[in-house]
Parts: C-alpha cells; sequence; structure tokens
C-alpha cells in the first residue's frame, strides 16, 4: 500500500480529510477571530485567479464594476421585509465609532459615542445598492444598469467550516436593473449559464444548472437559480446563485423610470453572487489523499521547478539552468495565458518541497539535479497522474527540449483530464431510476453508500404541499437541489404525491 | 473667455472645483452613509488599474498576497500602547451579531446576542496579521515574510472629503517581518522606492520621497517614509507611506525566531501602504477647468470613439466604421499593455457624450460622422491639449490610418506630457530661499498667493524642542511633510532654533 502525503484519507474521514488539505496545502487556517479564516498565499492566489477568469466574462457580459459602503443603515433593511427576515439573525451590528479606556488596563466602546443608528456589515447589498440605483434611474434610456462588485460580507454564521461557511467571506456580486421583467430574466439566466460556463472550463467543476424550490430562494426574489457541483463524498455544494427579484427591491426601494410613453415604472432587478465558498468546491472535487489538484487555469503557479540543491560549487551552474528553463516555459502560451512558471529556491530539502508542491497541487512539478542537468534533461511529475501502476512515483526524465515544446499541450491536457474525471463521477453518481418516496429512502439509509444524488420527479407542490416534502426531505438529512434546466421532460408520476409530476428535481445531502 | 466645462473653475474655488470634478466625471458619490462614498465605473476602473500596476510591481518585489481577517478582537490592540493611542478615537465596533423586532415595526440590536468581547472593523491590520506571523515565523528559514492584502479598513473620521479621507476606503497594505533590523530598513525602503517610481511612471505623479519627522510617525513605527504630491492649489498629499516598526509589534505580538546560532531572537517588522486617496491626488494633480485628465496608463478606457449617429440609414455603416477601427486600436501595443478602445453607443446625442467624455478625463476621444468616414478619416481629440491657440476645440480630423499607426505614440506622448507638466509645477512651487522663520512666515501670510511648499533647513529637534517647532507652524496652518531623501546637504543655521541644521525639510499646507 502507497504510503499517501495526507494524515488522513478520503475514504476514512471525508471531512477530517478536507481539513487537512486546507492545512497541507497552506491555503488557510483559523485566525483566532471567530469564524473567520486567513487565506494563505496559495489560497488567496487560486482566488485571485478566479477574480481575474471570471471578471473577464462578467465584463464581457456588458457589466461594470463599482464599490459600495460596507456599512449599511439598519433603516435601510427595515424597507424589504423578506430580506431583512432572512438576514436578521446572522447580522454583525456596529453600534460605537470610538474606544476609551476601561480603567483597568483595557478597552471599551465609548458610551458617549454611541450611533444614532446602528449600522450592519454587509451580509449582501441590495439595500445599499438599489438605493443607489433610485439615484441614477430616471429614464428608460438609463437602463438596463449592469454592476458588479468584488467584496467582502458578513453573514454571523453559527457552525463555521474553511472556505464553505464562514463569517466573513469575499465574494462577487452583480447587481442589474431592466426596464422590463423578461429582459430582467434573461439576465438572470445569462450570468447563471456565465457561472455554468466559468465553473466547467476554469475550474474544471461539472456542475448542474437550474432554479432552486421555492423554499430555497433568497430572502425577496422570485425565482433562485444555482449552479451545483457535486463533492466526493456525495454531497452537494452551492457554488453560485442568480435571482430575479422582479419588482420587490424596485418596490421598497423606489427604484422608478419614465418609460418610453412618459410613463413611471417599478424597475425590475436582479442579483448573482459567487464566493470564496468555490475554493472548497475546488477542494473537494479534485483533492486526492496526496493533497490538493488545482486545474491549471486556476493554479497561481502551473509547473513549479525544483532545483535538487546539494550546497556544492555545483548549485550555481544548476540554477542557471533552471533559470534558462524557466524563462522558456514563460514564453509559452497555454489555456489563452502565458505560462506561470516559478523556479522555488526557498532554503529547504529537494524531497520537502516535492512534497510540498505535491500538496499544494501544482499540475507540474519539475525537479533537475546534477543528472538532470547533465543530460539536458528535467524529470516531470504529474499531479493529475502521480503514481505508476506499480504504486511507485511516476517521474519521468525527459529532454528539456521535448518537455519545453509539450508543456502548453500537458497543461492543456491535465485540466481537461480532471474535468473529465469529475464528469464522470458526476454523471455515475446521479440515481436516475428512483420511482418513490420509498426508494429515497433506501438510497440513502444508514450504512448504505451515499449514492450522490437521486433525480426524481415532482409535482411541484407549493404552500403547505410543499412544507410537508421538506419535512420528509430533512428528516432524511436532504434537499431538493434545483430543477436542472437540461433535465428531460416529466412523463409519470410524483415521488412525493403520486400525483401527475410536471417536472424532474436533484434530491441530495448538501454542504 | 472660453465657457468650460466645469461650473466652476479651479482659480475661483479649488474646494468645490474638486467636488465638481467627482461628481462631473462620474468618479464617485455620497452613500447616504455616514462618510462612505459609493465609487463609480469610471472612478472605480481608475482603482483597478493602478491595482493591476501596483500588484505587478509588489508581487515583482517578491510579495505574496494574502487575505486577513475584517475584524480584530480589543484584546489584540491592547498589546501595543502607541498604536491603539493611535486609533482607538476612531475605531468602528461591533457589539452585536443579532437584530431583533423593536416592537415598533423597526430592529435594533438583540440584547441577548452581545459579543462577549467587542470586535473593531480593522483601521489597518498590523495586529491581526503580527498574530499571524507570530505563528508562521519559527526559525531563521521561515524569514524574511513578505505578505500584502488588498482589503477595505475603516477610520472614523469626523470630516470627511471624497477619496482624500472616507470612514471607509479601499488600500493595500504590506507587511513583512525579517531576521535583522537593517534587512528590515532596506525593505522599508525599497517599498518607499515601488511608491515614488508608480507614482511618477503609472499616475506622471510628482512626488517627494522621505522620512516624517519623529511627531508625524505611524503609531508604534519606528520611523515613517512618505512619498509627498504637490496638488494644483499648493498644498501637499501624502499619496503612500513606508513605515520601520524595528521590533515594537514583534514584541507585542510575540514575533520570535531561533538565529542560525540557536537562539531566540525578536523579527524586525514593516508595514507600508497606499489608498484610494491616490485618486484625489490625481484628480488635484491632472485636473483642469474641463473636468479630470486621466494619465494613459490608469485611464480605465485610453481611447473612445463617439460615432456621430443620426437616426438614419447611414448608422449601421459609420458603427461597422467604427467598429474596425477599435479592432485595430486593440491590436495595438502602448505602454506596456494593449490599447484599451472604447465604442460608445450609448442612446445620447454626440456632443452630450463628447462632454461627458472630456470630464472624465479619457486620453483621446475620437469622433466619426458621415463626412470623417466618407474621406476615411475620424476628428481627435486630445484631452491634454483641448483647445487651439485661438481658444477652440482642438478637433482635427486625420486619415483613420496614420491616426492607427500613431496612437501608441501618441498615448505615451501623453503620459509624459502630465508628467513634465506636472514636475515642472512641483519644481516651480518649492521655494529654496528661505533661510528664516519670518521668511516662513512671509511665504504664507494671509493674501500671499500660496507658494506651494518651502525647503528650509533644521537641527532636527525632538521632543520638547519639537513640539515648539510643530505648534510655530500648526499656528500657520503649515507642517513638516518630510525630509527628502534626495535633497542637498545643509549648510547653515536651523530656521526654528538657530543651531546648526542637520538637513532639510519641505515645509507646508496639507490635506
Amino acid at each position: 500500500m502507497i504510503k499517501r502525503a495526507l494524515p488522513v484519507t478520503r475514504e476514512a474521514d471525508f471531512s477530517a480529510w478536507y481539513q487537512s488539505v486546507i492545512s497541507e496545502a497552506d491555503l488557510a487556517e483559523e485566525s483566532g477571530v471567530r469564524g473567520c479564516m486567513v487565506i494563505r498565499p496559495w489560497g488567496y492566489g487560486i482566488w485571485e485567479r478566479i477574480q481575474r477568469l471570471l471578471d473577464d466574462r462578467i465584463k464581457a457580459t456588458g457589466h461594470e464594476n463599482c464599490y459600495f459602503p460596507l456599512f449599511i443603515p439598519l433603516s435601510y433593511f427595515e424597507k424589504e421585509a423578506e430580506h431583512v427576515e432572512g438576514f436578521a439573525k446572522e447580522m454583525a451590528v456596529v453600534t460605537h465609532h470610538r474606544l476609551i479606556s476601561d480603567g483597568k488596563g483595557g478597552l471599551t466602546p465609548d458610551p458617549s459615542a454611541k450611533l444614532e443608528e446602528p449600522l450592519v456589515v454587509r451580509p449582501t447589498s441590495e439595500t445599499v445598492i438599489g438605493t443607489a440605483f433610485a439615484r441614477w434611474i430616471q429614464s428608460w434610456r438609463d437602463l438596463p444598469v449592469l454592476i458588479n462588485q468584488w467584496a467582502n460580507v458578513v453573514r454571523w454564521e453559527m457552525r463555521t467550516r474553511m472556505f464553505l461557511r464562514t463569517s466573513e467571506f469575499l465574494w462577487q456580486e452583480g447587481h442589474t436593473a431592466h426596464a422590463t421583467a423578461a429582459e430582467a430574466r434573461e439576465e438572470t439566466l445569462k450570468m447563471l449559464e456565465v457561472y455554468r460556463s466559468f465553473a466547467e472550463d476554469c475550474l474544471a467543476l461539472p456542475v448542474v444548472a437550474g432554479e432552486k424550490p421555492e423554499n430555497e430562494r433568497f430572502p425577496g426574489a422570485v425565482a433562485t437559480y444555482s449552479i451545483e457541483a457535486m463533492m466526493q463524498d456525495g454531497k452537494a455544494l452551492q457554488a453560485g446563485t442568480s435571482h430575479f427579484l422582479g419588482t420587490n427591491f424596485a418596490q421598497a426601494q423606489n427604484i422608478r423610470f419614465q418609460n418610453a410613453a412618459g410613463e413611471l415604472e417599478l424597475a425590475n432587478t436582479t442579483s448573482w453572487g459567487v464566493s470564496t465558498r468555490m475554493i472548497g468546491g475546488v477542494i473537494m472535487v479534485h483533492g486526492d489523499d496526496d493533497g490538493l489538484r488545482v486545474p491549471p487555469r486556476i493554479a497561481p503557479w502551473q509547473v513549479v521547478i525544483v532545483p535538487m540543491l546539494r550546497d556544492t560549487d555545483e548549485d550555481a551552474a544548476l540554477i542557471d539552468y533552471c533559470k534558462a528553463l524557466q524563462a522558456d516555459l514563460a514564453k509559452l502560451s497555454a489555456l489563452g495565458e502565458p505560462v506561470r512558471a516559478l523556479l522555488d529556491l526557498k532554503p529547504a530539502k529537494a524531497a520537502t518541497k516535492r512534497w510540498g508542491w505535491v500538496k499544494k497541487g501544482a499540475p507540474i512539478i519539475l525537479e533537475v539535479g546534477g543528472r538532470d542537468m547533465a543530460g539536458g534533461n528535467v524529470s516531470v511529475i504529474r499531479r493529475d497522474r502521480l503514481y505508476r501502476e506499480d504504486g511507485k512515483l511516476d517521474s519521468a526524465a525527459v529532454a528539456q527540449e521535448a518537455f519545453t515544446a509539450g508543456a502548453a499541450a500537458m497543461l492543456e491536457e491535465i485540466q481537461g483530464a480532471l474535468h473529465v474525471e469529475a464528469r464522470q463521477r458526476l454523471e455515475a453518481n446521479i440515481a436516475r431510476d428512483v420511482t418513490d418516496f420509498t426508494g429515497i429512502e433506501r438510497a440513502f439509509a444508514e450504512g448504505v453508500k451515499n449514492p450522490g444524488w437521486v433525480e426524481v420527479q415532482w409535482s411541484k407542490p407549493t404552500g403547505p404541499g410543499l412544507d410537508k416534502v421538506v419535512e420528509r426531505l430533512k428528516a432524511l438529512k436532504l434537499t431538493v437541489r434545483n430543477v436542472p434546466s437540461d433535465a428531460a421532460a416529466a412523463d409519470g408520476p410524483c415521488v412525493f404525491t403520486g400525483d401527475p409530476a410536471v417536472e424532474r428535481v436533484l434530491v441530495g445531502r448538501a454542504y
């Protein structure tokens, strides 16, 4: 049996494995501040890549970036009842603007510096951005308004988990206003598709895009859509959402415009976001028992060169050889961008560095020793296929020129291979043969290997009918994830009610 | 007399002019949240350009980006007495994590959700990053640690002014730890030089780099350096700072490492930052009575194409002509990057658009009408020289091919021209002939045109001696800006004390 680089395997304890990847790959750590993490350079580097690639797509679809205040006055929230109901329980509230000595060597909020109106640290920005929209929009000529913001937000979660659910997290939130409901719906679906294709193309993350059921809507939304990814433990991760808000927020915030006929109308608005949570998804989809495997498009460094330094006179020549290699690689273009190659000269043993980069998941690791240099070679480790069939580490010496000539293609191959592997796992783990509720119970019974998700037909109940379905599923720790946009048409009875089904839904456990 | 595009001139009311540029160029606006602004797309686009260019330089000098929590527990601040003393008066404090109904239809912080330890919204992150450094650093092999963070910070300012002083602002803060004081001092000066060259090369902002006097040091620092820019009203703007923190924070946060000899030592740390304040500097250095002039390197769009549409059948052909022009420009490279060209198809009159882009300060505006198209021409407006000698708008029709062939060079010329203009103004407005305090009084007397700054010699008093100098200057609304790194050696008496001078300092009014 091969000894893997992590202290725990996915099989043994998926949750402990997840934490160990985060820690061993230097992605993030607990900060000492409740529920907040420190995102370390490798983790933040992945986020920067996600930002760059997604931002390009957000701009290419006509949106402009802005920045709105971190603080939102309480009164802004009070205007949209459902919205505040959804967030009031988890809001961080600023009440004072000065500290004074507590007389015991410590500090305390200054009672004479109490704010007249408390400020909420934004959990999301519909209310403050909507207030700006009301100022900006007078006429149909001002529409559409297409805005995005990259920001931190705070939701005071009781149980936190790094990347997946933290009190503070980083995200982008798009906010748009349109003249008609049809245009706003089109925008909602357009951004859902931007998220879907971004997840597939850049993160190598297969996802199912679809509408969330009524009970899972964003507070204040008319319709919420999501992309759902399947983790290696079979659970779902909601990796991005897009909301059609109708005129709900426009009504609350008085976003009105004069139409071409001179009449005053309410605008229709949308909002959509993805967050650092996506990194949690990348870990749980692409990680293995040796750590993370980062898809090349979002890898801060795609090729890492580790010279086998020995504190001898030969080192200088070896470093020069590696620098020339790095320079050659930097001239290449792969996956639409210049190749990112790092020469790792930190003072540590080569083997420590190798396993450090394996755990971090750099797509290609090049080890270069004296013998490699003498032969004009490099020893190549591909992170997506780390071991040979006999269980030994697959490190092959190849001619440096041949490696460089094929490096771009190899990165593209790795990106594709990770995607295919994850896509096959997703497809293999959606059970489509469940036709009654007993089948759902059987699939998710204690001791049964998690089937992933089941796709079942339902009659799309609402109100108390839906509540009942939600309750029955909750008893099994299940939720309806979404109604896949590309699912086949319904053609039988609802698994919950026996009534004729109208659509197919995915049911599973979720993060 | 030419009628300018802004409602007020610099000459008539510099402060009102500044606000009008911000508003007329759609850079930012009041948010309705006390002291916080909304940064609109053109303003945020400039910030994104600043981020991209400065981030490249920060990374090229070996720093990696991270992200640390927004919230800092009170106890972290209590450890460094000077530091907390400097910030306690302006800290936003989170005391609750939930809202409940106030029984009157509104909301109020839930008394049962009061935090045990209040959290401060970060005014700067030395304390929380230092705590992480203490975890990360054990051995000399772990050093140096070179970290940067792009983030929002909050300082509860009583008087706010857009970009220059807002309760929340955006910045980058670098934090590093080193084995020796010498290395940390070297880092402090290296980053000061990164800021200086960035301001000059990218923002076309001439600055004076130098050490701040003792009384202007960052709370807790051993030495603080700044770059100071001169606004068109003669006032100074501190546009970036770099701090050598010695072992002060390492002591407070227990950042220790084992040196090569096995002994435990305190690390030496630094911090350095620039913020959205820089945009205020760009406005007050490059703006004119028609609005902003954005240096091409930080212009979100460098060339804006305005087709003179007339709602006729000819429009389609005109748009095609402009699209081809835009595509040709996008193939060019200027100032080290692809040219950023926008085709403005918004539904507004061409003249309105022209003046909109003049006020925003797009470096080159191309107007294209039917006659231009017929002749294969474009009408070129250069924002840095808007008027001819006779006072008329300088808009010249030139062959499209000739324009495209010269566009990259024209952008580089504009970047250079703005820099030279500002550099000459700076040089012309530093008085170096003041040899006694009466000279300072005369220079800044009521009714006298502000000389800009005076460079005087001083004996570098400390303690009560310095306090006295600060008081005398304060009566004239003056401060010592910094000790220019490249100033000539002292060779006469101190203007304040009459003692032999040891260095030259810049004195001026400041934002």
